[in-house]
């Protein structure tokens, strides 16, 4: 007999999350910060870590990393849970709410994991379209959120925002309403936060429903070091913990994001210069005939193509040395590419390269058509 | 309402992994490695850690540190996940399997997170006491989990080999029983398996329904960095990977992880090492009256109190500065306390200290009896 058959249905049915490896000179297809870390803070991490044992376990509570993350974000720090990445919290919180069955309102398109864990752990998303603006813009349908709530009685509605891969934010007032209208559980995924330059930490002491996640791996430029942190209520903090593995963020990680927490002005400077890159590359785009670069929120934005096949745009810019994201696979998405804004010079030769690879993506389908 | 009522009623009846912080000059607490990882070592992966943007997510599969552990455990790698400790395998293997209600054979007393995790996500611990010899020692009793298995139908039998905190073997032979007399997944975890000089990863060629977990945090000296892995066949490694969360090595540890594999001659002296150590331990302790330090294949070891009491001798140690783990509320356990092998200072301090705090505790108990 099978030992596979001992997996579960729900998951056997699924596929992972998956990413096709690819070497690219330019690599904007992960909304990574383009400029790494200063020097100095890495020096400085790397002598706290020649002098700590590696051999001895991280502290069962990271206080000195909570500390640093209730200072950073005027949060209580027993309101605060740390992960190896956001991803991790987001997994812990799906497992002590999703059972068999349990409904999960979640948007779409958004980050694929909710959806995926959701599944793994027997739950059933209960998708929610975002809608399209006469500029080509995407928003929340904030009223249609709190009628799939109502209708299925999710117990949890996850919000991206701003929204991966749209770019989208929910308004302050929107989530206030989400979370005032039921006591169901409001998840507001801040990834991003820093780009849009609002945040609703402060909504946290009036509305115990209310559950955000953060990381450190877009704006903070730690990607490579994983961590991400959750603020809650302390008593949701309490359940979620539960689910948190034991030592889950390693001691060279918890350094890094202390340390990076004492670089608000690096963190304000690229913020700023990534911001300014968005929307100059928005404003080039808004010129270039058969695309339409959409709005966003974030460090990245769509790329939608009027005529010419997104896969074939995706691989005249990679044969160029230019990684961007298919998303052509997202619901609403057929005709877009996710592009995360880079450094000057790959900006540039972003912009370059897609102006060669309009061409050339052109005249293919006109031989096509030929 | 509350908030807190969406959290799933297993969840809130349970308690958090806990560990109180404490402070020693002796921590042989948590069966860490006493020596660090040479300095050269840490020196190399801090001048790569320099050398790499930490901005950039680690690679989607991390395949230099696959390859690394397929050489050296003489499995294949596309059968190996490697993980944030091997705590996230763990989990990720009971997310894939554990439905609500699905029963799962543990023996006891054993480490405490498979029992957790089983009941956070729904599923039933079938709990099977090891057996206690003449000598006092604990054995696994393999038709007892055989016999458990078959009446509950479970999918999953997980045997830590060699076991915390009672140090017991579960010999190979028995190993291939379990997976032979049916299909169900029998799990290993290998976290000490360097201490016994055993594996049953070579099992794994003829036994698909086996899962072998394994840690860089005992032996090889990186409890501070957290890094675990899965073995298994490539079937099952698929299915595990589905819950395994993207980008879950940080690029340090996988890094550490890398040049750790190139010392094996470091790791074979410390193990020996730590098994003299033990040896010897427990030679001395043969003739200290009052207590019984059982027979271990790790690197730590149970000390029962014949008399005294068990809390009383771990706060005189503790006084003394020397910190071991009190496993009182295991099931079998209450009269013992577990002791980590620490280095020559660390183990000669602990003796010292011993001798004093059952002393103390003897009076004590005397006086109280007065």
């Amino acid at each position: 007999m099978d030992p596979l058959r001992h997996v579960k249905p729900a998951v056997r049915a699924i596929g992972a999350y998956t990413l096709a490896e690819r070497e690219a000179r330019v690599k904007i297809d992960q909304n990574e910060n383009p400029h790494d870390v200063p020097e100095a803070l890495k020096r400085r991490v790397l002598e706290r870590a020649l002098a700590r044992p590696w051999s001895r376990y991280p502290p069962f509570d990271p206080k000195e990393l909570l500390e640093a993350l209730a200072r950073a974000s005027g949060w209580r720090a027993d309101g605060i849970l740390a992960g190896n990445g956001s991803n991790e919290m987001i997994a812990a919180l799906l497992v002590v709410t999703v059972a068999e069955g349990t409904p999960v309102v979640i948007p779409e398109p958004t980050f694929t994991l909710y959806a995926l864990l959701t599944s793994v752990l027997g739950g059933r998303p209960v998708r929610v379209p975002l809608r399209r603006e006469a500029d080509g813009g995407f928003v929340y349908d904030a009223d249609a959120l709190l009628e799939a709530r109502r209708q299925s009685q999710a117990p949890l509605t996850i919000v991206c925002s701003p929204n991966n891969p749209t770019g989208t934010s929910l308004p302050l007032a929107e989530v206030e309403r989400l979370c005032s209208d039921a006591d169901g559980l409001v998840v507001v995924d801040e990834a991003y936060h820093e780009f849009a330059g609002v945040s609703v930490v402060p909504l946290l002491a009036r509305h115990p429903n209310l559950v955000v996640l953060r990381t450190f791996s877009k704006a903070m430029a730690l990607a490579g070091l994983r961590v991400g942190y959750l603020l809650a209520s302390p008593e949701m903090v309490r359940e979620v913990n539960k689910a948190r593995l034991p030592y889950n963020v390693n001691v060279l990680s918890q350094m890094a994001a202390v340390e990076a927490l004492e670089e608000p002005q690096w963190l304000a400077d690229g913020v700023r210069f990534l911001v300014g890159e968005r929307e100059h590359l928005l404003g080039i785009l808004a010129n270039v005939p058969g695309v339409r670069a959409l709005p966003s929120d974030a460090n990245f934005f769509l790329l939608e193509l009027a005529s010419a096949n997104p896969k074939a745009v995706f691989d005249a810019l990679l044969r160029r040395g230019v990684l961007v994201r298919d998303v052509t696979s997202y619901p609403q998405l057929s005709r877009c590419l996710r592009v995360s804004v880079g450094n000057k010079q790959e900006n540039h030769l972003f912009m370059h390269a897609l102006g060669a690879a309009l061409t050339e993506a052109g005249e293919l389908a006109a031989r096509e058509r030929a």
